[in-house]
């Protein structure tokens, strides 16, 4: 049945694909023999539009299809996001070399010599006027290539479009489906890989970069003018890490839930970071007459706008998701909707404000998932949950297959073998200048050591991904962006591809035990009636002064739980990774616990309680059972 | 804590208009200071969209609150369109008189004199090429306007958005959550009245707007060209009825499902039909000089238009729904991506082949509701039918607070009021045309007959809503059009205020019963082991065929339920309403009847098995009761 259905999509995949080429043709004919009026003209644009943006969908659904094959059959090598680059390369392929649609000249060939580039152009023709907005800018040598591939051209999407559509989703996702309980534990370590490493990292990179470039220059392999700023901008968007494949590995064989935080949440804060640096690094502007000279007073300003701006969009991100603790459980259609439009305020708001709306967004996803989510109904929980992975899966495979499509149709390619050496080994050590010494320094502090298999798991691990993409596709006007966004292209396929595929190699080979349920551990040890470390206890004191103001001011404040979650009785205090409960039809609690699921944490004074199952474990001498009718009063 | 919560959010709104506000101040005074560069340029328009999008994103989060509100207090005068309209309109007041932005002059005033209007216009500015694009045709007297408010232009989104992007989710969740059992008992006179009853509306409707329109140039009233295929063309676009207002109060209300059905089913199919009758109006062209007489051959073709694109749209949609049966139940994330995937590149692939996406999509909705949805996971059930809920509520409540702005913001409003009233007289009557000759007509050939109560219900219900605003707004280049545009919105308004909010009313004085559970009498009769009225005896002969082709031949082959919904046993037929039950935590179909949720029938030979609650009722004379553990083997 299953060779079946995928052949029969195969003739589907090759029958829709012949419409779209068919298209393209009756088109280009059509344009060709008469000069059409506008309208229809629209309308044709509109008919190619639809077409290419059916050769997306089919991607994704040839992605979806096959993923499926390989998750039914356990297949771990390769990760959807790696399949989706491979469609979305076989593409570029076929759209490069097969078909070769000539564009229409008469388009292109009409030059207006004016003085200045207003964003609107009024076009006068014998007395209509014609409304242009303006697209890009482009360089002298690209107009010749702009009449080459009219197919090309339609292929190839607004840059902007990934970093104000697809990547919002993604990275509220990753911070809504942070797991807490393991993040807050870690929160030093993770702040000083994602920060200091980040940093560190950075400027390796930038400083490894410029030796290279400077000695491309000595053997004339340099084509065009590469600054220091430029491999500074190069180590910044580099070292954002996406560890997706990874972390789906990770979650699947259930590896120790500290080296997952530790990763996951690297990952998603130095995202963050990465942004703002980057934007930073542009906005570094010294006053004299070269630009690209070291001037101590514009650095600072660099500083300070890296400062203001991640600062600024952390208030907001937070505020906003403080901001949105409804009350409207009763109406899950509406709750869900207000959720979902509050979520995107903020990312809008940042950007009118000036800030980073990807990084104001992810810090509304945290902090919507530690108190907002406990507000929701349990449905709006749900809702809200599978809203936005779906959001995620769709935008994250969309990057990464159009990543590999634009191998081969981005046109102004710069692929320099000596830079793309430098870069993976400037890459590597980059990754080690953040790993290993912070590694070394945070073992000093911490009780739980990150042990040196744990250390070179993270350094396998630092895969490239959509923020890399995404901040490389930017800007490719020059010649040093081009050769970057080249050179970032071979890094992700690298990383996720090589890396990505190899982790259960390297997860056997650094012997890190696997299938290690976290929350099965708790339990026992309270079942157990031993003295249970307690999550305090083990974490650092920058924690343990957090989770104390957390819970004893932020929580009872922002959390109005008054409804099915608020199971304080007395002194107890309720800690339940069982969100998935009410979806799974049997009675409460039973086989609730998700990897995927958030945490949910009640605490209440000293005392801490875990539920598993039906069964209600009670650290303390009662003779009355607490809770008469579990079942009713815990429903979750 | 509702005041609370209500004057914090309204505290929060105004600081950020504030925001947007001064946001708007300092860029066009930045603006008018230098000239700045490109990329400045890019990133200020890019800040000045942001906070365009967020006066929307707030708009429809007041509007929620709003609603909520009301559903709290059960205050049905209001539906939420209603709302979001007259938040629309207030909002459209204050840009309109509050706030005047002047547009920055230099950016238009450049006019550059050529003789064609190419798609992709490149400017080359000492060396550096710029690249435009086309954006719209603007006649000479608009230009004036052009620099007269920034704000009101900002606000005006591309028509396309609301046909393109805005109404394929409301049409398509339309078709997904019809309610197929009523809907095809009363198929036949659902077919009458949304084709013969749309197209006999529309030519009353654009004849008396002729006369209308004659006797406007005979007072010397009209200001431009006025045909008779512009007259015929309002006909269409005013046909599309939509009574969400009065179908949501009918499923609160629990008014007959018949009344339901075929008042929902008429208003989802005259959509499709007014889309296409409206299109094919467009495409009638005579051969002869004067375009606007009248031509047998020319309206031949308009017919020939007319078939090739309803038939070709509902074919490609009916085929793609009957293709995305899949078999991924173990994946729901895959599954549900895979669905909404299929749904959208329906509405490409009609659009890239030159039929209407929006029919495509309706008719695509409808068969997988029929067929898909069985072969789906429950939680891709849920997941699919939340999704499109989301996207449908969300896209609908922005249409109608877009109308509601617009009436101030759009600026070549044409209102005669002769032509108003002439509109109102006409939709009036186009509407009484349709339904009382058809209801007679009808009650010839029915058993269960269409009551005169029924039919007042039916003329009141005639709302106009979004379909009719996105055709109206498509095209608002000529003073005819500009007409019928604003004579749209006040239609609009008035059915949506007045006849929405008087549901209630008309019900009670039309004496129609509510609190009628159509489910509760099916499972009562059964359960009382009297012999049941089945569905196929009280409907017609078409459904008959369709019943015993749909049930002998299609479901068996595109439903492989082999899963939790393939309840048959022996001969015995199942058919439950009970879609919900999995996701109420207690036992399975408990508390599982909801309005909202699709029916799900699987009838197997001539028998029917009714399931309600944890009871099983069997009409056969069996001795061993037929499943031994029905709370497993029926889990749906």
């Amino acid at each position: 049945c299953l060779m079946l259905h995928s052949r029969f999509l195969g003739y589907l995949c090759a029958i829709l694909f012949g419409i779209i080429l068919f298209n393209y043709r009756a088109l280009s004919e059509d344009s060709a023999m008469e000069n059409i009026v506008t309208e229809k003209k629209a309308e044709e644009s509109h008919r190619q539009d639809s077409a290419d943006l059916l050769i997306f969908i089919l991607l994704l659904t040839l992605t979806i299809l096959t993923i499926w094959l390989f998750k039914h059959r356990r297949f771990r090598f390769l990760h959807e996001t790696g399949l989706a680059m491979i469609y979305g390369l076989l593409v570029g392929v076929v759209l490069r070399y097969g078909i070769h649609v000539p564009r229409d000249v008469s388009n292109v060939n009409l030059n207006c010599h004016v003085n200045a580039s207003p964003a609107t152009l009024l076009v006068d023709v014998r007395g209509k006027f014609y409304e242009y907005t303006l697209k890009r800018v482009i360089s002298a040598n690209e107009v010749d290539d702009l009449q080459d591939n009219e197919m090309l051209r339609k292929v190839t999407f607004d840059p902007e479009v990934f970093f104000n559509i697809l990547l919002p989703p993604i990275i509220f996702h990753a911070g809504y489906s942070l797991k807490r309980r393991h993040f807050f534990r870690n929160m030093g370590s993770i702040l000083a890989y994602a920060f200091l490493g980040t940093v560190i990292s950075c400027f390796i990179i930038g400083l490894l970069m410029y030796g290279c470039v400077m000695l491309m220059k000595q053997v004339g392999q340099l084509g065009g003018d590469f600054f220091f700023t430029d491999c500074l901008f190069f180590g910044a968007i580099v070292s954002a890490t996406d560890p997706v494949t990874v972390l789906a590995i990770f979650n699947e064989l259930q590896v120790d839930a500290d080296l997952y935080a530790l990763l996951f949440g690297e990952s998603v804060l130095n995202d963050a970071v990465a942004v703002v640096l980057s934007s930073s690094i542009v906005a570094y502007q010294p006053e004299g007459d070269n630009s690209h000279t070291f001037e101590v007073m514009a650095m600072l300003k660099s500083f300070g706008i890296f400062l203001g701006v991640f600062s600024g969009s952390f208030a907001l991100g937070v505020a906003t998701g403080i901001v949105t603790f409804t009350k409207l459980r009763d109406f899950q259609l509406l709750e869900t909707a207000l959720f979902f439009l509050m979520s995107w305020s903020t990312f809008l708001l940042a950007e009118a404000c000036g800030f980073t709306g990807v990084v104001a967004v992810l810090f509304c996803g945290i902090t919507q998932a530690h108190y907002t989510f406990n507000n929701l109904s349990p449905e709006s929980q749900d809702r809200t949950k599978q809203l936005f992975e779906l959001l995620n899966f769709l935008a994250e495979n969309f990057i990464f297959s159009y990543m590999g499509l634009t191998l081969f149709t981005f046109q102004n390619h710069v692929f320099n073998p000596m830079f793309i050496v430098g870069a993976f080994l400037a890459v590597f050590l980059g990754r080690a200048a953040n790993i290993y010494p912070l590694s070394l320094l945070l073992n000093l502090g911490r009780r739980n050591k990150i042990r040196s298999n744990f250390q070179h798991m993270m350094m396998f691990a630092g895969l490239r991904g959509a923020m890399t993409f995404a901040l490389s596709i930017r800007d490719t006007a020059t010649y040093a962006r081009q050769m970057m966004f080249s050179t970032t292209l071979l890094v992700v396929f690298f990383t996720v591809w090589i890396c990505g595929g190899g982790t259960t190699q390297m997860l056997s080979c650094q012997h890190i035990r696997v299938g290690v349920d976290s929350d099965q551990d708790n339990s026992m040890s309270i079942a157990e009636g031993s003295e249970r470390r307690s999550t305090k206890q083990e974490s650092a004191w920058l924690f343990r002064i957090w989770y104390n103001f957390d819970h004893n001011y932020l929580k009872p404040i922002l959390t109005h739980s008054d409804g099915d979650i608020n199971l304080t009785y007395g002194d107890i205090t309720v800690s339940t990774d069982a969100t998935g409960a009410h979806t799974s039809g049997g009675p409460a609690f039973a086989g609730a616990t998700s990897s995927e699921d958030l945490d949910r944490e009640l605490t209440y004074g000293d005392h801490e309680l875990v539920m598993r199952g039906t069964r209600l474990v009670l650290p303390m001498d009662d003779s009355e059972p607490p809770f008469t009718d579990p079942h009713n009063r815990l429903r979750m």
